[in-house]
């Protein structure tokens, strides 16, 4: 069993199933429910799970040009990804605006620290590629300067740096939109030889 | 409207809720149901998140015994947690087992490289923790030498290596049950003036 994730139907069906999800999966973390109720739910979404297993698709192979859709830091398909959503100002570089939710807490009230570094680890690369190479992170190097908040507008950028040979370098930070920066990192990414030479 | 998440009962209800909607999400990412039925089980998903929805428990207070329940890397009722499993060796440090899912995915059938940093993010922290230390994370240098793989065992361990002052240090791995290193990270935790000393 297979479906066409070509369609434009199909496309919009699944990413407002998975939004749906994230909507779920942010209820289920602060429900206040009674165990009853907890439990009566779990066994819907058992049900719902069963339902939609009964036809798998198969994995999405490397090249079709919507693999991103199930990535972890921007699929919009998959549930898990906040999905950070780039952006690609003219003057070059990325950027994307998040709102960390409940889910993204490390310290209490806090962004993760990991999750920064997902964001950013993304971003980086995504610069990377931009700037017309292709490279897996080789090093990242994360600096926490000040606590990311949840629920408030944050906004990441990044840019690449430079090249050397397949090695490229890039930067980026997550700030408060007064331009206060909260975290930085620096990434090195190399291209390895399966993945195709765009540069 | 609150609940008693001191309650062993409360507490195994938000247990396994939180670990079918984890399920829920692995065929969300997989689904090849049609149009039609992605639109139903969307449907359903709503009317269920609004009953979830109907009843909040406040935020958890820092201090809480259970807070780490709703942590974004190790919180067993965060449905977006993989969650991380930590053991604590007799030997000292940490160690977690963990096998990523398509959920985790960054390059085609393999782990996103910020998603490894968050694992490793974490456990370098408790791992300053369970040697008396607090810390927020200041700084972590991630260094990725081979892909890892999705849908196999992989073992994350990491060990609080010295400290000066506030400053402590950790260093970690993420690697293949016959001990070849996949990604390596070091990492400096401050404690900041809001947190409890432990040390």
């Amino acid at each position: 069993m297979s479906i066409d994730v070509t369609s434009e139907a199909t496309h919009a069906a699944l990413l407002a199933l998975a939004a749906q999800t994230r909507e779920l999966m942010d209820a289920v973390l602060a429900t206040g429910a009674d165990d009853d109720e907890l439990a009566a739910v779990t066994e819907e979404l058992r049900a719902l799970t069963a339902r939609l297993d009964a036809a798998r698709r198969p994995p999405v192979e490397f090249g079709e040009p919507r693999w991103l859709l199930g990535n972890a830091a921007v699929g919009a398909a998959n549930p898990f990804a906040p999905p950070v959503e780039v952006e690609y100002p003219p003057g070059g570089g990325v950027r994307a605006e998040q709102v960390f939710r409940p889910l993204h807490e490390g310290p209490p009230g806090l962004v993760h620290g990991g999750v920064s570094a997902m964001v950013l680890d993304h971003l980086l690369g995504t610069a990377v590629g931009v700037a017309g190479r292709v490279g897996l992170t080789a090093s990242l190097t994360m600096s926490y300067r000040a606590p990311v908040p949840l629920g408030v507008l944050v906004v990441a950028t990044a840019e690449y740096t430079r090249s050397e040979g397949r090695k490229s370098w890039a930067e980026g930070r997550i700030a408060l939109p007064d331009g206060t920066v909260l975290v930085e990192a620096t990434g090195l990414f190399i291209t390895p030889g399966w993945l195709p030479q765009e540069a």
